[in-house]
C-alpha cells in the first residue's frame, strides 16, 4: 500500500473529509464539530492556512481516496543560531486504512518537507493519554525530551 | 519593578543584546553563537520573524534597558474546530534582573498578546532538564498535559 500513497496539499474540497477524520478520534470527537454543514470556522482556518506560505496542510491520498490530514507549520526561531522548525500538528488517518502505515508515510513525508525547507528540527506535542502515539513517534526516532504545557484561555 | 517593565517588537538593534541573553544560559550556551560580529543566520531570522504578520519577537523593557525576550508565534490550526494558538519559545531574562519577576510579565504579556489575536489555546514545551521552568509555568497555570517531541534532522 506504502507505495501507493501520495500526498498533496489540502482543497477546499477535502476540507469535509479533514474534519471527518479529525472527530473520528477520542479526543477530536470531544472537541471537534462534524456536521453539515461545517462551522465557519473550519473554513475561515483553511483560508489561514491556505495563503500562509508558512503553513501546508497536507492530505494523504490513496486510489484518489483522501485517506489521511497533517498539518506542517514551518517557524523561523531566533534560538538555535536562527534555526528554521517544522511542527507537526492534527495528524489523522481515516479508520478504513488505520494500521497500514499511511500514519508513518505521513510523518515521513513531512520530516522530507522540514528538510526541503531547511529546518533543523521536526517538532510536535503529544497527548499524554495516548501511548500508543508516543510510542508510534518513538519509533520514528522522535525523542521526548520536553514537557507539553498547554493553557486554554 | 513590575509596573516599570514594557513591551515593544524587537528590532534589529535589539539583536546583540537577545543573542547574549539566549547564550547566557546552560542550555543556551552549548547551542547559541553570541560573538562579533553575529552569525548572519541570527540576522535572517530576525528578519524572517519581523516580516511575518504571525511572529511576533518581544522584548521586555526596564528604564530603557532591555531585560527580557521571548518569541510568540500565532499560528492557524485547521484542530479544535479551527482555532489559533500562540506559541511561546525562546523565554529569557537578564541576569541582571532574574528572579524580579521579568519572566512572569513576559508570559503574562503573552497571554494578553494571545487574547488579543483571539487564539484560544497557548502552548509551549520545555526541556525536561529544567524543572524550575516546568514549575514555573505551572504556576502560572499551565497544564503539562502533552509529551513533547523532538527530531533533530
Amino acid at each position: 500500500m506504502k507505495s501507493k500513497i501520495n500526498f498533496r496539499i489540502a482543497t477546499q474540497n477535502d476540507l469535509d473529509k479533514i474534519v471527518e477524520m479529525l472527530s473520528d478520534d477520542i479526543l477530536g470527537s470531544q472537541r471537534e464539530r462534524y456536521e453539515q454543514p461545517l462551522p465557519n470556522s473550519y473554513k475561515q482556518a483553511f483560508d489561514a492556512t491556505s495563503s500562509d506560505p508558512n503553513n501546508e496542510l497536507v492530505v494523504a491520498c490513496y486510489d484518489n481516496e483522501v485517506v489521511g490530514v497533517q498539518q506542517i507549520t514551518f517557524t523561523p526561531y531566533i534560538t538555535h543560531q536562527g534555526g528554521w522548525r517544522a511542527t507537526i500538528e492534527g495528524v489523522r488517518t481515516s479508520s478504513s486504512v488505520r494500521g497500514k502505515g499511511v500514519g508513518t508515510e505521513l510523518i515521513k513525508y513531512a520530516i522530507q518537507r522540514a528538510k526541503e525547507r531547511e529546518c533543523h528540527l521536526v517538532q510536535l506535542t503529544t497527548d499524554k493519554t495516548r501511548p500508543d502515539a508516543l510510542r508510534f513517534y518513538e519509533r520514528l526516532g522522535f525523542k521526548s525530551t520536553h514537557e507539553g504545557l498547554k493553557m486554554k484561555i
